[in-house]
């Protein structure tokens, strides 16, 4: 059950619904709806004299049941992630290598990728490796080498946690959590980055469907943790000349069922450099609000997935192709709507546009 | 092997491969090689002398199984459909009703989709369907109602063609021949159409790695006819959510490894008429010559596929957005590269910078 | 609209329904309903006074779209090739080259393979090549030397038919027309081959679905031929260690939905040689009403598949396992029911059970 | 590098081995080999003189990535959980409820599989759920709830484990640990759990390659616990008329490339009642060492998963037709071998068989 309270709601209206929840032993999460108020998900049904009270502006007894994932629940979000925001206007470019690998050398590619235009840095210290053998990343120093490289460029990092146990001490060193695809449906793990908050990149399960993957953002947004990031990096298919599949159908189609920003990897995604500059211009054209990308000063020496890695020229490449096609089609959306069944405001437009847009609704 | 005559090379050294190719019972066959040359397929090796004769240029004895559709065979092509460039310049636009429904309705139709931008039309008049007591289409009256709505409106049209059989038949009305995905392995219909002069517009099977797809396109090419267009329409996954899941990572790749045109079909490729748009803009970033697209004055009341069908309004409005994207895309292929394999000639440059380039390079 | 006549309905009951479906339009097919009886499926609805006939039984105006295929309209179908009974008893055994090489060595196999159990020979003499290069199959030639085989040895043959235009010249030498994998979506020739009186072996689609594969056989009974045997021959998954992933559960999951019966083919299911013995075990423990296997006298030699083709030794040692596991299971299928949803009659019971078994009920 | 060493070498064989990759900093691992002598498996590659000491029998420098896991390592596992072998010999059975609902239902639920045959206990205490608002399992109650059901029955018991921190915990109650198809690629829950002596059962990933699954039993295993027992539980495919595909091609093919037992889980990897009995007997038919069954006494009304659980009743039916299927497969690989390339001693023969066949080559 989804009830709104609006702004000029009484403090006791809040109370009473959240009181009623708790007494019969339903979880009940809220979070600011977008337009000034504020919406209370409940796992459960209240009964009916708790919809009547004053200020409750809209209830809905029937929802997706990832219900604090849903557009229904609120307007789209913006998720800030130090000051870059992510969702509601300029894509974000996040970049960096795939697993980092001394100080020196995550300063330089930091430097490197900002001056290429990516506004926040990425980087593995914990690294998901399919063999026990294989190099597993540099841990606690990799953390402390992310933490210099924000220092010298002032980019906010993310970097992936594979473990509950290791949260604590990830969310000391990132300005955002990495969930990698392996771990979507690692449930505790979700739980455990839910009752941070901090902001959480939740990348899809290679063979999750759309419901699924929003189903693991709302075991997160379940915590109490509402700034979740989306990504889709690539899925299994059949031919073998590709490691994954972009599923770019999703980017689109999460935006009419969900208020979160969602980004893509086509680092991942295909698994092949030469592929992936179109691709990130594939991903903008869809609609997402970002894009991941491996990047690295020297792509043939990179410790993990060089094959898929580009350079920071390549990555500057990106950038100016990429603002282009967002400027390009930032004008449509302002005077027709691609996607018939899309709210008015799109999610390609500034974040001013929303904000004025949010004004006239209001 | 893969033999490259030069345009300035005697007549004798052309026929002597071929004669020797064909005294061994190798299969061969032979194209424009999109330089003023010509280069000869032939399915088997022939001896050294034959190498070494005047005017041959470049010799391949290693090569891609499917030898003439692949980028080593020649430049990129660019495959004419009445007086429509598929591949080199401007991206197509082929738009139209699944089932064609009446003449008028057809007429009508043809009218709102130039109006709207499209450059050729597209109707089924023999229809693949599930049930045999499903609507199987209107046959020949289909194909009249096709070519008198290419008479109303001067769009050459496209249209599919189910078996060896009717191969003769769709070629009098049909300015294309359309291989539907559950055909791409069809191997009687495809080497029928090859036999014929009349371009073809192959559909990738849902199910089909990319190299069975370029394969079949070889089926086409070694019967003769060179004039092939490739689309992606959408692959088969795992998420019931989607009908099927549009495989971009396919355009890219296959600029690599092929010079033919590839097109992409967002309406069967996501199966769901809101997500058409966004992923038609997806295409034309991620390389694509051109769109396939199901438009019907009344998508609800359309024979079939509906629920994937857009109205001429919003085909005007991709067809906005995508020039707009184009040209947005078009000037950063002048001066850098997006692909870093890519051929200095990229795909989304002008006819006339082809020429030029041509010039510059012969 | 399903309609079941009883054995003693007085003709006119049958002339009357056909005649108000013919008058509406409605394509109507009969067939035997196995208890004596007759089921008319009509692609339509008849108003209420046709129901209402002498000597109708039953009335389904509610059905699965593959009308005429589903277990409603009939019980378990037994369909004869030569003298040889799928569906309903003893476990069929298809067995032969994947590619028929010569007259002489279609005999030897034909022999060896009759020796080690099999009871239909197979041998393809127009063959679906991926590349247009590659050995297309004796054609005519091998059409003559499975003849000769069958002359030899008592064995009836099956082989594939490619397209419409061949079914007629195929049905002249085969006792069952093999649909491939690549043409189950090949409507135009569903519909051929269901104007025939010859059985058919159809293959299901390496991607379709159980639905889609069971409208493929509508397709070819809604053209008046109820003799279909379906096949189950490996699905297109993930894993590139696997050409094919054998999909056993739509084994006993289309035993609930139609009456036809299916066999399976491990050899295309695994791809590879030496997995081919456990997958038969465990196609027959599933439930299948036999197998088809690719053999040839030495294996290493064979024209194509090679890498998936067994000894004549292996499919003894497989014949005789078989036989094995279908005594020692077959057992239980008298008193208690393995899969409860299953009707009292079991696939795996003997024909001589089965007659006793319709006596009792009729 | 695997390094074999006789039973009869000096101990300073071993010593020696294992200090020269303690020097290099090569993880080592060592094992029984299953004939009396052990095996070291080293990630990385020792200079020549090492492989020339004293009782060294077989080295081998190039080998599978799963090296620990791999059939060149050693003989076939026979993984001991309590005094119930699983694979060597009689398949094992292990059967219970989705989710433990209380400890007297899990009593019942005991005494009712371990008298239709079963002889380990299944039930989930912890339970990974795709929406945070679903039951999570009864956690420690359940647990406790296990273990009241083994001191009733005698049954040891096997239950999920989710995360690291629980691995302890769980271990104080369980006979055996299972890691489910969501976390087959949690690397820290595998790296816990091969710290312990408990032995794991590995449930394949859904959508994981099979050589995705031996590198995560590789894992466990470079953490020291080599009891693993692999299961199938079905693969995600495109059809969704079947929540999961069984692929039982995996089985016979990881019989060819690992030591490890595996077993099957039909009930989700047919995610439907009516099909698990029928797809039982194809698992064991294709050489599974076991079952894994989901079991209820009331399935409609179980708490999770009651689509594909069955009754004790069908329980017993299975384990009487399986116990057939085996006795009448088990005489023949005595003579004859099934599969060309496998070991002369097949997995499917008794125990005895195997002492007797290892004191032959030993």
């Amino acid at each position: 059950m989804l009830i709104t309270i609006a702004q000029e709601a009484p403090p006791s209206t809040r109370a009473a619904v959240l009181a009623a929840a708790l007494k019969r032993g339903f979880p009940a999460h809220s979070m600011a709806n977008g337009r000034g108020g504020e919406v209370i998900g409940i796992a459960g049904t209240l009964p009916i004299e708790h919809m009547e009270l004053d200020g409750i502006s809209r209830v809905l007894a029937i929802h997706k049941p990832f219900m604090m994932a849903s557009l229904e629940a609120r307007d789209r979000s913006v998720v800030m992630v130090g000051d870059v925001a992510i969702g509601g206007g300029s894509p974000v470019l996040m970049a960096g290598p795939c697993s980092i690998e001394s100080i020196d050398d995550q300063i330089e590619i930091a430097r490197a990728v900002r001056a290429a235009g990516a506004n926040i840095l990425r980087g593995g210290a914990f690294k998901p490796r399919s063999s026990p053998y294989s190099f597993q990343g540099l841990g606690l120093e990799g953390l402390k080498a992310l933490a210099a490289a924000r220092e010298a460029t002032g980019l906010p990092v993310v970097t992936e946690v594979m473990e509950p146990e290791q949260v604590e001490l990830v969310s000391e060193y990132a300005d955002m959590l990495q969930i990698g695809s392996r771990n979507m449906a690692n449930f505790p793990l979700l739980k455990r980055v839910g009752k941070t908050n901090v902001p959480v990149l939740l990348k899809r399960g290679f063979a999750a469907t759309q419901e699924e993957f929003l189903m693991s953002a709302e075991y997160i947004m379940a915590g109490g943790n509402t700034s979740v990031v989306l990504c889709e990096r690539g899925i299994r298919a059949f031919d073998a000349a590709f490691r994954f599949t972009l599923d770019l159908n999703v980017v689109p189609s999460i935006k009419e069922l969900s208020h979160l920003p969602i980004i893509v990897d086509p680092s991942h995604g295909c698994g092949k450099r030469s592929l992936v500059a179109r691709m990130a211009m594939a991903g903008l054209a869809a609609g997402a609000d970002g894009l991941m990308l491996e990047v690295h000063v020297d792509p043939d020496r990179a410790l993990s997935d060089g094959y898929q890695t580009i350079t920071p020229a390549e990555l500057g490449r990106i950038h100016r192709r990429g603002m282009a096609l967002i400027e390009a089609l930032d004008g449509f959306d302002k005077v027709d709507d691609l996607a018939p069944g899309f709210a008015a405001m799109s999610q390609l437009s500034s974040l001013d546009d929303v904000v004025l847009e949010l004004e006239r609704i209001a």
